[in-house]
């Protein structure tokens, strides 16, 4: 184990941490700690950075787009050239599969979205300028300053602090990103902010645009995403920690913007089952079990008819989860919210059809699982079963008919998606159309007969939803430029002299 | 006084209140209450409200954007054709000049502001739909659903619960509104309503898309912003009652949007002094008092350099402020918020030039006053030498120089709107270009060489701002189409079958 403990980065430099303490991640495949030591920043060094951000801030606001522009590209090519250092990281510290998982799908995907980023600030179609000549009344969307972001534990690239959604949305529209890295991948996020502050050198933008933090103590977070001198926070992770991050921003009047939480309805009805009852419920075992389940729009919730084609399909989906092997989850933490998420959902009258436990052996594994539950019972307990369970794991909730499956979906809270799968040749029209307001406005995205947890990067997708799955369902943190609209402030000018209006505003 | 209290309108029908209490409305004019009494609203009739709405909800979201403008020219056009009621009942409430301040300027704005919601209505353009054809995604901004409006008492008709700037806004977005009078003129509001469940009825939307209750107790307002079946809260009104509304709301994941308080700095260059000081004083005096102060864009803070041309134009401006005849306030409580806030001024270094009193006789009177406060000594209060006095009050700065005016800016809360005056001839460039970037991100509307009280409706305004001016700085309360923006949840449908796509989408 090595004695010093990985440097932060803090206006620029790399730099010994002002710490309280320090943390290791683990390995999860083997189980056990990785050897760095990373250290837990202390008040004195969150307060720097967000004073190192706030000058960056000033800097930002007044270059162009086209320099933002560069350095993202210079960015994702920065990466590429490292992919090999990033797959071997990520992998030990999230256990996620070299290939195709890390190095084919979600590396490309994270270059691909800093690219996006780049064409949109070149672009500038997110300042959405408007001009009244006639009243001299100018104005646009502006730069809304430092942006924190917390990524999650379940995407180290993609949705990553120092180089994900959250990240490219915000540099897009020329905001500084304060990165606190997730605690389960800090040595991959370390690599970003690495390659991020050459190509900020080598870009010539300030370079306190991009710091990197590990850990702060809970209340020193809370201190930071309320900061006076803040813009914004984005946060993806547990509704428990977002929550409480949400109220100390809410109450300093910061935006935060949150994922946090989903089960992803999917309702699919009989004439659909009748159809392709066997392939519906091999599409659902892949989807609910892609990532070992750790996917946010990951279908853990399903409205089954309780009909004699709703049964096969319960008894054919069971076979396929007994009989899959289950994938290596992110952590232990995971784990242990898995064996209690699924026992409350027993207490409250599901039934375990499979798996139900985590596995022995030192990678950490739960057993792929499904419940079972009567719609009556669900009604009696909507909220504690609709307790999320982050992994393999999906409850199947058996409907009477049409009345009860609205009665259902009239009971859940705000979703990321909801699918609908029905009958090809139009058999379940009807009930379609009875069910459809009722879950079209507890969620972000509607599906038809397709598994949500393809989350295609496009400026139609929303990966957002009503609260509790977000803070705000007005938007989405995933598609370019939709998601840079989150990290702006709306300015006006108002008989401001020509020559003084910002380049954008002139006509 | 009058036995029966006023009805309220729940789900389409004029009844009696499930009141817990009652109140009345004063006339400021006179000092004395008005005769009729308004019931205070229950839980149980709040919660009738809010279900009324939400079935009212599912029906507007199937409407076309051009049944929704009918209604909403329809009713100004009502508004029109009752307008001498409307002037003798805001007049009575309020003391506003019937004119031309009711009859000539107010009212005309308030029915402008219908059609042009109207005009966007049936445009759509607030739904900015976006077609991806390869991924079989789309996405658009739908209703947000039921919409509180809390209306403010400055603003009887332009932002009345049941016509203003929300209302309309929200019913532009096929949102129905349950309006909370404000208690100051409660008769004003069920004008309105009145007016506007004709208009209903005649172009056949849902006659619970528009509902009237005129006060709760503040418990059955928290929970009325955090109820599980509401959209969205727009709220104008006091900080104090803001804040409180928007923790419940925060608390429940509710989007709420509030403009609070504002002080709305004025920073008058030496160069603009020297050549036209005494216009300036003349333009901030008319400013500063135009309805008897009460706009939340009054100029209440103003940066003056510590020269010869400074103390000449607070020369100026005293003499005007004490020449004047202030106008008669809002309310009795608006008299003593006045008291209050002079008098935190005042234990805070800030010296009075003239006025600082209420005034004596049966109208709610406070005298035009002027305060003065060091550089040096503002920055050691900065907090308690921007509280708002909402009247004809304004806390004169004087700086000493350029870098002391930073160092003021640097302290300012967030704030509706900022102004520099400047000499037209470029010699305060320099000063100009210093302060500015200091001033523009503390404030939603940047003004040049103008007072800021006039808000003209456009697409261009943003009446809006940074913490604690509102709750977020991305939005304006005032402009169409852009307030519509407030009001409406962002939906993706993904690989949804095209006849069942909403016909906006359908390419």
């Amino acid at each position: 184990m090595s004695e010093k403990m990985v440097p932060v980065l803090i206006a620029g430099k790399w730099r010994e941490s002002k710490s309280v303490g320090s943390f290791q991640a683990d390995n999860p495949s083997l189980g056990e700690p990785l050897p760095e030591k990373y250290p837990i920043s202390s008040r004195e060094e969150m307060q720097e950075a967000v004073q190192a951000s706030s000058e960056a801030a000033m800097v930002l606001r007044t270059m162009s787009g086209e320099k933002i522009a560069e350095f993202l590209e210079a960015f994702a090519s920065g990466i590429e050239q490292r992919s090999s250092e990033f797959v071997e990281m990520a992998h030990a510290e999230t256990g996620l599969a070299k290939a195709p998982r890390l190095k084919d799908v979600e590396l490309p995907r994270t270059t691909d979205q800093l690219r996006q980023a780049a064409a949109a600030a070149r672009q500038g179609s997110w300042r959405r300028p408007i001009r009244d000549e006639a009243k001299k009344l100018y104005s646009f969307f502006a730069p809304i300053g430092p942006v924190v972001v917390m990524g999650p534990n379940n995407f180290p690239y993609a949705f990553n602090s120092a180089a994900g959604g959250d990240f490219a949305a915000a540099i897009a529209a020329h905001n500084p990103v304060i990165a606190k890295a997730n605690t389960a991948h800090p040595g991959t996020t370390k690599l970003f902010a690495e390659v991020a502050l050459e190509a900020l050198k080598k870009t010539g933008l300030p370079p306190a645009t991009v710091q990197l933090i590990y850990r702060v103590p809970s209340e020193i977070g809370f201190e930071l995403v309320s900061h006076p001198l803040l813009g914004a926070t984005g946060f993806t992770g547990s509704k428990n920690a977002g929550l409480k991050l949400k109220d100390a921003a809410d109450r300093a009047g910061k935006p935060i913007y949150l994922e946090m939480s989903s089960v992803n309805p999917v309702v699919v009805l009989d004439g659909a089952l009748r159809e392709r009852g066997d392939a519906i419920a091999g599409e659902f075992f892949a989807s609910c079990t892609l990532g070992a389940g750790q996917f946010c729009t990951n279908p853990g919730f399903v409205v089954v008819p309780d009909t004699e084609a709703g049964k096969k399909f319960v008894h054919a989906a069971t076979q396929q989860f007994a009989a899959g092997t289950p994938g290596v989850l992110l952590g232990k933490s995971g784990r242990e919210a898995l064996t209690a998420a699924v026992g409350i959902l027993q207490k409250n009258g599901a039934k375990v059809l499979c798996g139900g436990k985590a596995m022995p052996g030192p990678a950490y594994r739960f057993a792929n699982t499904l419940l079972q539950v009567s719609g009556e019972e669900f009604l009696k307990h909507p909220h504690e079963l609709q307790t999320e369970a982050f992994g393999p794991v999906s409850l199947l909730v058996m409907s009477r008919d049409t009345q009860q499956t609205v009665a259902i979906l009239s009971h859940l809270e705000g979703n990321l998606t909801g699918t609908i799968y029905s009958d090809t040749s139009g058999k379940d029209d009807a009930e379609y159309n009875a069910i459809e307001p009722h879950l079209r406005y507890r969620v972000g995205r509607l599906l038809n007969d397709k598994m949500p947890t393809g989350v295609a990067v496009s400026p139609a997708m929303n990966h957002g939803g009503p609260y509790p799955a977000t803070g705000h369902p007005g938007f989405t943190a995933v598609g370019i430029p939709t998601s840079i609209q989150r990290f702006v402030a709306l300015h006006s000018y108002d008989n401001v002299r020509p020559e003084r209006l910002p380049e954008a505003l002139r006509s």
